[in-house]
């Protein structure tokens, strides 16, 4: 009986490990993505686009090992929700990685180089929302419901920096119709590092849950 | 013995069944957000932001009975397909309720209405979406590879009409600065409509799974 408990653990165990890989990726393509569209760099970008299918792979495999290990051992409520929650993580990391790929696709397509306040701007947001991806996976590798909560309650930090800087972008466009097909890649890119945000609580609700078994409600943010 | 294949028998329909339930909201929510914004209809548009969380309900409820169901019956690989499938395609569609709650939010926020031409697009394209969505449901329903196979080919005529409607959007922006602001909410409700064809596609790579074991791969279009 021994062999079986160790057996689960180590499964379990390596299912947490390779979430926080997925973690460490997920924050490096971002931080790589945001630093190569701004330095309009096309060769770093097209690196990080080529490098998001380790992640899909490692969300692929991930689930995989977390539904077999649902069938295999039978979990009841509570212990299902580690496998749950490496399983949900992983697939928020996955599509925080899909964003990242498109913000470096982007970067070959560039119409203009943005301005300097632009690119401030999107570098300011970028490394915010990269910062809170990263704090969010160490209180996923320490289980940490505290530190989750507090990433959770700063996301209106990062709605507030979108708000201002998608402005910033609208009050270009509105002075330069000219720049309007470019600004407008701006706008969704800026848009999409708030979606990265958005995954970053997603998260930090899935570890507050595993770890109390209650639910973060009244999200700050809207919908 | 057969009575447990009777209950397990039973418990998967009525996944498959709830799951298709969830399709028809999910599709009728579009559509109905569609027509709320476009006749910029306030009191529809908040009913149907309202109704979303009948679709979160679901999706919770969904995942939890598919979870026991894996937990339980300890399904081998063959037969996990069809609660996992179950329970990624209620994901998908608790994201189309999101997008059409996204849409439907907007309309209070209308800073003006949209042109005649700029109607026209959005209800041809979000028409064409919720048409999508509602013959993959069919598909679902019918455990219809072939169809669903038809439908994901078909995700490139969606893709070609929104980059029509956005051009279009852009286009008056450029000729009409004092636009911008307006027009921008147009631009990422038209880019919401196209994700809402994006999660039709990857239900239809769902069943196709499902029902043959194989994958749909060289999906039509860019990432």
């Amino acid at each position: 009986m021994e062999h079986t408990f160790k057996a689960v653990d180590e499964q379990l165990q390596g299912l947490f490990r390779d979430v926080g890989v997925m973690g460490d990726l997920a924050v490096a393509q971002l931080r790589g993505a945001v630093t190569a569209f701004v330095a309009n760099d096309t060769a770093s970008a097209a690196a990080i686009a080529a490098g998001d299918a380790r992640l899909d792979e490692m969300d692929a495999d991930i689930e995989r090992r977390a539904v077999r290990f649902i069938a295999l051992h039978q979990p009841m409520a509570d212990d299902l929700r580690a496998p749950i929650t490496a399983m949900k993580t992983a697939m928020n990391l996955e599509r925080c990685g899909d964003l990242a790929k498109n913000l470096a696709k982007r970067t070959a397509q560039q119409k203009g180089p943005p301005s300097q306040a632009q690119a401030k701007g999107l570098t300011d947001l970028g490394m915010l929302v990269a910062d809170r991806l990263a704090e969010v996976m160490i209180a996923y590798r320490n289980a940490d419901a505290g530190k989750a909560k507090v990433v959770w309650e700063r996301d209106t930090d990062i709605d507030e920096l979108h708000e201002k800087v998608f402005r910033h972008i609208l009050t270009d466009m509105s002075g330069d119709p000219k720049s309007i097909e470019a600004s407008t890649d701006l706008l969704f890119i800026t848009k999409n590092l708030e979606r990265v945000g958005d995954h970053a609580t997603n998260i930090a609700e899935l570890i507050y849950y595993q770890a109390t078994g209650e639910e973060l409600s009244d999200r700050p943010k809207a919908g």
